[in-house]
């Protein structure tokens, strides 16, 4: 207590676990984190088992600023995704209590591309409208969610986003929802987000999912050899 | 060499270090990366002063996977952006002399946000037209570049981008110009780049520069107070 403050400041909580895709995370921790810096309210902290270094599915590797321990009760929480590392997260029991523990407390529970599958592999998808990246998005069934196919998708206190770079959309609203739409568009300028894809829009009539459909079971196996429930509920929707 | 392979992969460096803004290097570095998935010509790397863990402009530390003595001729280079640790890092001499010594072979020499300040330090703008952040693209002219209000700018081998998520267009940009557009494409849904920003495009009638403008004067004096002579040449500008 300082200065005869009572209220706390509100915790947003972004997992690290080894082997993520780091734009899941550093997407919405940047937009977050101007949030942070607008609204002294708010605090972004970045959580893992330790707060060693963690690699990633690029060269740059990443360590968290707390443990789990150390931030029991957040006030929201995104859990960002990955390949193969995502699906064995799926069965780290360590990362799966913590979540547990945090939704009970949590307003927001969130996550980014395969992101929802963790979340999912926690019992926190269970009867939820969700969403995920486009390549995966109907194993999302497997976990008792109902697959939908948008940008982000928010059920309750539950909000998914799609594959990667959809986190920059979902954290923008999630700054309007917290602090409203001045504060959401200051951060818009702040990190100057006027997308102008080279290639344009996706053409989703020609996405290349055909190509990619083995890629996608093999990815699946590969995450999964050791839990193999797991991987027949996933794999009996696909 | 290995199997009669004569053709050595293309390095493509990404740079570290301390206190940078993380998504100016993680979104091209996960966009180059992929590429590299695709196209095992390329490989990416992150380089720094060591692969010691060094802090961000978040809660997150990030650490390197080279040294720059490890990388001395890089393909391409890609500087990131940030605030005052920026400006600071504009009297790196370490890393100035690594980047002229890079820019020496180098066939592309990039930058995102305030990046292009660095790369201007090393005197690597002398000539060109370049664009960095819009708060302080003005101040491009104190280090003999013409300052440009594009999401991205090509003169020649040096591409420069606007602020922090500029960065991911650039890249697509890169891969296109590297590896052709269906390559680029495939990258796109791989980040499933398809972006709805939930308060739509920026409103540049209404850009907030007003009210940043003392913001950004603190900054500069912040971070060159030790290089008068360098602070005043971007002052003059503003």
């Amino acid at each position: 207590m300082v200065g005869g403050m009572t209220d706390e400041q509100k915790t947003l909580a972004f997992v690290v676990y080894p082997g993520l895709t780091p734009l899941d995370l550093v997407g919405p921790l940047q937009v977050l984190s101007a949030l942070a810096q607008m609204d002294p309210g708010y605090r972004t902290v970045v959580v893992g088992a330790s707060t060693d270094t963690v690699g990633t599915d690029t060269p740059l590797r990443v360590a968290p600023s707390h443990t789990f321990e150390e931030v029991p009760a957040p006030y929201a929480v995104l859990v960002p995704g990955g390949t193969v590392p995502t699906l064995r997260a799926m069965a780290d029991e360590r990362l799966l209590a913590w979540l547990r523990t945090a939704a009970e407390s949590a307003q927001l529970m969130t996550s980014v591309c395969t992101g929802s599958l963790i979340l999912g592999a926690a019992g926190l998808l269970e009867g939820k409208q969700a969403t995920t990246h486009w390549m995966l998005r109907d194993v999302l069934a497997g976990l008792g969610a109902t697959p939908v196919a948008r940008r982000w998708v928010e059920d309750g206190s539950v909000i998914t986003a799609a594959g990667v770079s959809a986190g920059i959309d979902l954290a923008l609203h999630l700054v309007e929802r917290l602090a409203g739409r001045q504060v959401a568009t200051n951060v818009q300028f702040a990190i100057e987000y006027d997308p102008e894809p080279p290639q344009g829009a996706l053409d989703w009539a020609n996405q290349p999912y055909g190509d990619l459909k083995p890629l996608r079971e093999h990815t699946l196996r590969q995450g999964l050899a050791e839990h193999p429930e797991l991987l027949g509920r996933l794999l009996a929707h696909t």
